[in-house]
């Protein structure tokens, strides 16, 4: 059992800017609200999965929608804690420990601001492993867990629970709700027992997003490559290095949705990477070649700083360097390809390891 | 107090057609529905406004959604039993009484089948006293009543629990819902006191709909005109007589919408009356002569039988009647007016009272 303070916010929101794979939000916004709400009620009790009590009720709390319109409309700190109270006064029961939704994003940083405003420990666990644009992929729908009964509230105060016969159609409920809430609103959701938390959720999410960012800072404290030390600390491995040459995006159905362009150098000069993205990178492929696909990551850092670009902030002329992190191990079986593999959002390209697919050129490192 | 049996269904349904102005859903529907709820659990008690108890909880409830579809999908007659049950427990109270959500169409009939369901009375009211196609358009809501925490369900096992700032969010949460639900759903809504029944909402609903269609039927066994009988019962006006000569109609955002002309007959002849409708006739006119608009009621009638005819039944070469009622006088009050007058449904046409409009040549009866 540990704490959360504010010293730890930054490397935090660091790592899980790595792991949202350019969406989820962005993980700075839930880093001055968590530091608001610290400063407030103290630090977060972090408590590992195994710690909790079977029959605990643990109800994860955090944002659902477009982090485009997120980004215009940021959310009060206390409205998280909100609907995580709705949920368990609507279940009757008393809420043992929140936990974080996923693990990019500000889904990462703002359930630690909706702890510390509920006086709950944050469990160091996550429901991903990543960032994912719909609700029903989290690791618990492959274990048949639902997502529901689950709350969604807006900021204006518009609330509701919803009831779903199975995660798809949570997802597009709360989906609906979320539009008309004005793209973005609050969501507490699959409420779960202790025990369902250690056999169905990924551990030590908190702990790994700490790691990933402290890696980076000390490597760019030491005047190393930040980049390496990204991929020493994710298994991650290059896969582009170039200039961002287009991007297109559009925010529709309550997503940001689109592709990024990126030029490439040296060897791989006059080609071009082509990154569709709905809320996450999606899928990276130059011509024909595809370089990676959901459910591995697809990360995109600043070649200079290593600093994670989400896709709201990816400008033309900007220098980057694509990574591919291997996804869970759970996303990436017949089960867990059904629900966030390429065909699922839409893209007619089979799924393939990352270790089995081609980097480019310039990507040996 | 009152039982409603089997005996009664066929005037109420009846009824319940000439007041739903076109929408509203086939009244025939839900009257199979009461049928078979009365035969398995025996007459409802119509229980009068004034005899509720200033305290007891009463939950209206029906059907959300575009008619045309519900005569595709027919619902099951414990389902909107269910979601007033869903919605009674959230509020932790129990239910005194149900009542009609509006006096015309489907939820004129279907509450009969769930008070029977529940075993509970039905309230002789309605919040509308007529259709409208939007949930805020009801008469608790000129009294700052709040349409909300209302229940929401399909047939599918899907449901929420919504609760709103204001009505039209109210409406606007619920209906995006529906639209997901397949574009209709059971709600249950206006959870009241029996106070605010007896201030806010219209009174006797059920025994005028009964009314009416006794007087339909009275006058076709006494081979005397129904139409004439209808305009005796409701104080309506003739405004047009002529041949269905076009229906064109949409289900979007979870309405029927389109416009119906109606050809006109002898005086008439050579005009048009061009009747436009959301779910509900709202609006008809003969070139630039305004002839009627809501809130004031516009019914069909086939000119033969007296039966009224819905958006969805209207068919090229029918022969009809057009009919003006008066609306409720609070509906034509500038409170009313701002939520169900012609220029919140979007046409630039101010309201005048249906007396000091015109009626076409073939109108005067």
């Amino acid at each position: 059992m540990r704490q959360i303070t504010t010293d730890q916010l930054d490397d935090i929101a660091l790592g899980a800017a790595v792991l949202g794979t350019g969406g989820g939000g962005d993980p700075y916004v839930g880093k001055l609200m968590a530091q608001a709400a610290i400063a407030r009620h103290g630090p977060v009790t972090l408590l590992e999965a195994g710690d909790l009590d079977d029959g605990d009720l643990v109800i994860p709390g955090g944002m659902m929608g477009a982090p485009t319109v997120m980004l215009e409309k940021v959310p009060a700190g206390r409205e998280i804690g909100t609907v995580i109270r709705a949920l368990a006064a609507y279940l009757g029961r008393p809420v043992a420990a929140t936990m974080s939704p996923e693990a990019g994003g500000i889904n990462s940083t703002i359930p630690i601001a909706a702890a510390a405003e509920l006086g709950l420990p944050l469990v160091d666990a996550d429901m991903v492993g990543r960032a994912f644009p719909e609700l029903q992929m989290c690791t618990p729908t492959l274990y048949g867990v639902p997502a529901t009964p689950l709350a969604v509230a807006d900021d204006k105060g518009n609330s509701a629970i919803v009831t779903a016969t199975d995660n798809r159609w949570a997802e597009r409920l709360a989906r609906s709700l979320t539009v008309d809430m004005g793209c973005w609103a609050m969501v507490a959701l699959y409420p779960m027992t202790g025990r369902q938390v250690k056999e169905t959720c990924i551990h030590g999410t908190i702990t790994l997003l700490a790691r990933i960012g402290c890696t980076i800072r000390a490597a760019r404290a030491r005047h190393e490559d930040p980049v390496a030390a990204v991929c020493a600390v994710t298994k991650g491995r290059v896969i582009w290095r170039g200039k961002v040459v287009d991007v297109a995006r559009r925010t529709a159905g309550g997503f940001v949705r689109g592709e990024a362009a990126i030029a490439g150098v040296e060897a791989d000069a006059g080609r071009t990477l082509r990154i569709a993205f709905q809320n996450e990178f999606l899928l990276a492929r130059a011509g024909d070649e595809v370089l990676a696909t959901t459910p591995d990551l697809i990360t995109v850092l600043d070649a200079e700083t290593g600093e994670p670009i989400t896709t709201e902030t990816l400008r033309y002329g900007h220098r980057v360097v694509v990574l591919r992190l291997p996804g869970d191990p759970r996303w990436r079986s017949p089960a867990g390809l059904r629900v966030v593999g390429p065909e699922y959002f839409g893209y007619d390209v089979p799924y393939r390891p990352a270790e089995q697919r081609a980097v480019a050129g310039v990507g040996s490192n």
